[in-house]
């Protein structure tokens, strides 16, 4: 396994690998890497020649008054993770490389990138909007792999990659769970055992709420208070709302399309977002026994092959 | 000579020519094709086993009281310039097929986009950009070809390809004028014969100040007053300013940097641009004489080539 902190050295690696036609997957992540992350990896192993995973905390997705700075970090950790699951190459680059001076083009994603976490963090999409096309034209990668946990944040990137006729075809990979059914996500290092604990209503209201749907029930608003009903135990509520999983777009009335019901929450000093998918392929309840299980596999693999 | 209108014919027949390694140089341009064009083409077959030629009228990069619907066509006079040149592919696509339904990144390119033909049209380099990420990313080049003539444009796309780390080498060609000093434009084709003559007025100025930059004279303003007292017959004088060559910032006192003079104006309903560059590479006066001077290009050639 290679690591690469300048993108000159990257390109010219890549570039003996390209010319041998050798398909190579990408997978960017921001580090402390778990077990999110390594079905991401292991996606991309499985179906490429050559996987690159990036590790760059990217400063101009983080507002003001965000996590940037205590943002965890575990770079040993990282690069053992990836030299077990078969990564070829590790892109670690710092700030300056990806924003020297004088940087100042920006990706706008549009109305996809309003709702949801972009009414919660303005300007959190352009900065992942840039750093993804940044990336892609580095890295130049067949396919790229993201997480369903970033549910937003996948549709951004696929019409980011349709809008701007990207070549590169984007895998969503489904969320991985803690037995409890707690997402994984770098962020549940903040939370001690009390807040860990309280978290778990998170997944229950989604999970509920798929459930019922499962079982028949199309309402929106009464699909909302079924997983309402779970979420009592959050500090702030950021947002709770049934979203047609391709547009985004607001869903009233019945749930007669492909839905997302997406979730973001404060549980003391951390913020931790979760969705499920509603539609036909995954009505039935989530399994959240077993440990690490993969959610909505079916739903998340029908909406999220996207191909430039 | 091959012809495309949808992207996807397109990226189909250039992947065949990426596996066997051959080197692709692209011209976007908006048609009504002139001997600037020609200039651009020649570059490009000269240094490239295959060239491709754009020919898109971009709505975005129009206002809404711009000339976007009286721009000229001459499709068939186009081709047989292409065929004549050279050319080995032509994309000629439909808005629609360059902006679908739902269509909705845009790329914001920052201070560079701001002062000149920024100010005076606002969202105009926004469509710019955007339309050349995009068809960057369609035919995927080597080599892309610009005119100096669009001086801030070509800012613009070096600033564009160094930000979104584009894997692509921007080659500027240098402005081609008539034998009287006016500087090639599709858009000259609006000038009725008394309009074409007090047009002369622009080129005469920037020229003027370019011989007294040559004969040493280094003071801005005196500089701008040397120009601005020949253009005298221009309807609207939009501006006339001196910026750094590189990073278009405004210069005040002394120009001890390489320099962009810039001017637009409005001679009847037209609008037009041009600029000559006065640094110690192009201190000569130009010769306008003979027809279809290359102007300053020394100076544009050392100024022009960013790599990716």
């Amino acid at each position: 396994m290679l690591t690469f902190r300048t993108i000159k050295s990257l390109t010219q690696c890549l570039l003996g690998y390209r010319t041998s036609s050798l398909r190579v997957g990408f997978v960017p992540t921001m580090g402390f890497l778990h077990d999110g992350h390594r079905a991401l990896i292991a996606e991309s192993v499985e179906r490429c020649d050559i996987t690159v995973v990036s590790i760059f905390v990217n400063p101009t997705q983080f507002g003001p008054n965000e996590d940037l700075e205590r943002y965890p970090r575990a770079l040993e950790a990282d690069h053992e993770l990836c030299r077990k699951a078969g990564v070829s190459m590790i892109f670690l680059p710092d700030a300056s490389e990806i924003y020297p001076p004088g940087f100042q083009t920006t990706i706008e994603p549009g109305p996809v990138a309003e709702p949801l976490c972009g009414a919660v963090r303005p300007g959190h999409f352009r900065g992942v909007a840039t750093v993804v096309a940044k990336l892609f034209n580095i890295v130049q990668p067949d396919v790229a792999f993201f997480g369903h946990k970033d549910f937003q944040q996948c549709a951004v990137i696929r019409q980011l990659v349709r809008d701007l006729n990207l070549p590169v075809e984007i895998v969503t990979v489904p969320t991985v769970r803690e037995a409890d059914g707690l997402a994984l996500s770098s962020r549940n290092s903040y939370l001690g055992p009390t807040d860990r604990q309280r978290a778990l209503c998170l997944s229950r209201g989604l999970l509920a709420a798929q459930a019922a749907y499962g079982a028949g029930e199309r309402d929106s608003q009464r699909l909302i208070a079924i997983a309402r009903s779970q979420i009592t135990e959050v500090d702030q509520l950021q947002y709770l709302e049934l979203r047609n999983a391709n547009t985004l777009e607001a869903i009233q009335g019945l749930v007669d399309q492909p839905a997302a019901l997406c979730v973001a929450a404060t549980i003391g000093p951390t913020r931790l977002i979760d969705n499920v998918i509603l539609d036909l392929s995954s009505a039935r309840p989530e399994e959240n026994r077993s440990s690490l299980t993969k959610t909505s596999a079916a739903a998340s693999d029908h909406l999220s092959t996207g191909v430039a």
